[in-house]
């Protein structure tokens, strides 16, 4: 069956003081091709404009938390969608504060927005449902971070279930759509098919989950686990354990055992402290714990594959 | 006499929606090698990094007003400064809810700078000192814009009066500090020469005017006339005339028409529409009407020269 796109490009990798060419957390996830925007550092808008993304069909923004590194770039993208043309409504999920500081700074331009922007409010707790539609439904994650920080879960909609090969000969054109949903076929005078024999269990839901800033929290496992692809902060290495603890951030090595307690598909790495020129250096602490970890790097497309082809 | 640095380096050139390539408004003005920032669009410190700014340095930052392409870089300059360990008090020239917008924004990231920042009252009025260092004085322009908005007009300190060169050797080492500073010369039971015979007059203090986003306004002109170095917006060309006059912003050949009506040495264009692909469009319509006209392009570096060497 034809995979259905599921995807997540990383706009930056930094931490709170970049490193000379890298950029700030941002991360488009794209699921069924409906577009969706993770955190929104300072620049993300003009990332967005190299990589060619038309980013007026984002339809939600979200913000884990109010560190600047995480959110400093939503004005402006805010107020380019504007200039734009965007009628369609936007929705930031984000702390409460949020809404508070984009107001200020709509009054102050005297910007009048010429599409509705709104701010459910975001609550990080495990497990609660932060919003859904026809492509993905999202829930949240409680990070333990210095300040309030929300985690997400994407889980794709379920997918049709797929026609039989030595079936689907059978079945006229105009009942495909309705097989598909789970019906019988039922000839007139004629046989009568169960759906169980005409088709077969669609591919699984597959899943996302999006950990910005955290220390190590074994409390996330049972809302990650066997999630296909989980991206998780790594600023620091072993070496500098202390400093993690000190500002609530992660190892590299922290990251890969949360993976492998929560049995995840791929573990994706990102959120570098700046005194790590090369990136390597935190893949090699991780690999070892958890051999199915990948590199974040700025402009990249991850897949969010099936377990089977991992 | 050895020149004293004054120049202007321009970190980005783009208007409200930046071109894929451009950058949001913000100019580094070093006198004397102190450094100024004069604007401070969303990207700034990026730019600052990748042109090897220690940007630590900066000493006051002149925010012209509240349109983000001026300011959203602020908040994320002030943060990167107190994580890098700034000591030093940072001054904020800027309209009063620039305070309320940073202050919030502090409070949500539950930051406490460990240097003192202070936002000392900007009123757009023409002629009005906005500050006075060692090195410089700077004073207000009322722009004409569709909220308040302030250009400013940096006079270098004077300089000292120049020993001449055929009297120098008449001069003890230890009196030539005095003697430049305006003192005369009296050996005891000796010679009398009035600092007159002594020196010549310095270079006079050269001018640099910034006028981010304004319609065109001849008002200016007793107050940035015969500076040495004008920037002034050029948003659009003539054939869009009637859109800057809506907007409030200028056209090319108006900002050229200033600069003639002013006798100014050298013209800085900047802040293009998004439309102009190639700002030489801009160029060729100033060019006809005053012809030291230079185009700002990012991470150039323009010097405020004498009159007399443009």
């Amino acid at each position: 069956m034809h995979q259905r796109r599921f995807e997540v490009t990383t706009l930056g990798t930094g931490a709170a003081l970049p490193a000379r060419g890298r950029y700030p957390s941002s991360q488009l996830v794209n699921v069924h091709d409906g577009l969706y925007l993770l955190d929104c550092g300072e620049g993300t808008q003009e990332r967005l404009r190299s990589l060619g993304v038309n980013f007026i069909r984002i339809r939600r923004i979200l913000i884990s938390h109010l560190h600047g590194d995480h959110y400093l770039g939503l004005m402006g993208l805010i107020s380019s969608m504007h200039l734009m043309g965007r009628k369609e409504p936007l929705y930031v999920h984000g702390p409460p504060l949020l809404k508070e500081i984009i107001d200020i700074q709509l009054r102050a331009s005297a910007t009048w927005l010429r599409y509705p922007l709104h701010f459910p409010p975001l609550v990080p707790e495990n497990g609660l449902e932060v919003f859904a539609d026809e492509r993905v439904r999202v829930t949240a994650l409680e990070l333990r971070h210095r300040i309030p920080c929300t985690g997400f879960v994407f889980t794709e909609s379920p997918a049709l279930r797929s026609l039989r090969k030595d079936m689907v000969h059978m079945i006229p054109h105009f009942k495909r759509q309705a097989v598909k949903q789970g019906e019988d076929l039922r000839f007139p005078d004629g046989p009568h098919y169960t759906n169980a024999e005409l088709t077969e269990d669609p591919p699984p839901q597959r899943r996302y989950a999006y950990c910005s800033d955290t220390a190590y929290e074994p409390a996330l496992v049972p809302f990650i686990a066997g999630v296909e692809l989980l991206y998780h902060e790594a600023t620091f290495t072993e070496m500098l354990r202390a400093r993690a603890k000190e500002t609530m951030h992660s190892t590299a090595a922290q990251a890969a055992r949360l993976a492998l307690a929560a049995n995840v598909g791929q573990l994706l790495l990102g959120h570098f402290s700046s005194r790590y020129k090369s990136s390597e250096e935190l893949l090699n602490e991780a690999l070892p714990i958890f051999t199915r970890t990948l590199l974040s790097d700025e402009g990249m497309t991850f897949p969010v594959n099936p377990r089977s082809i991992v």
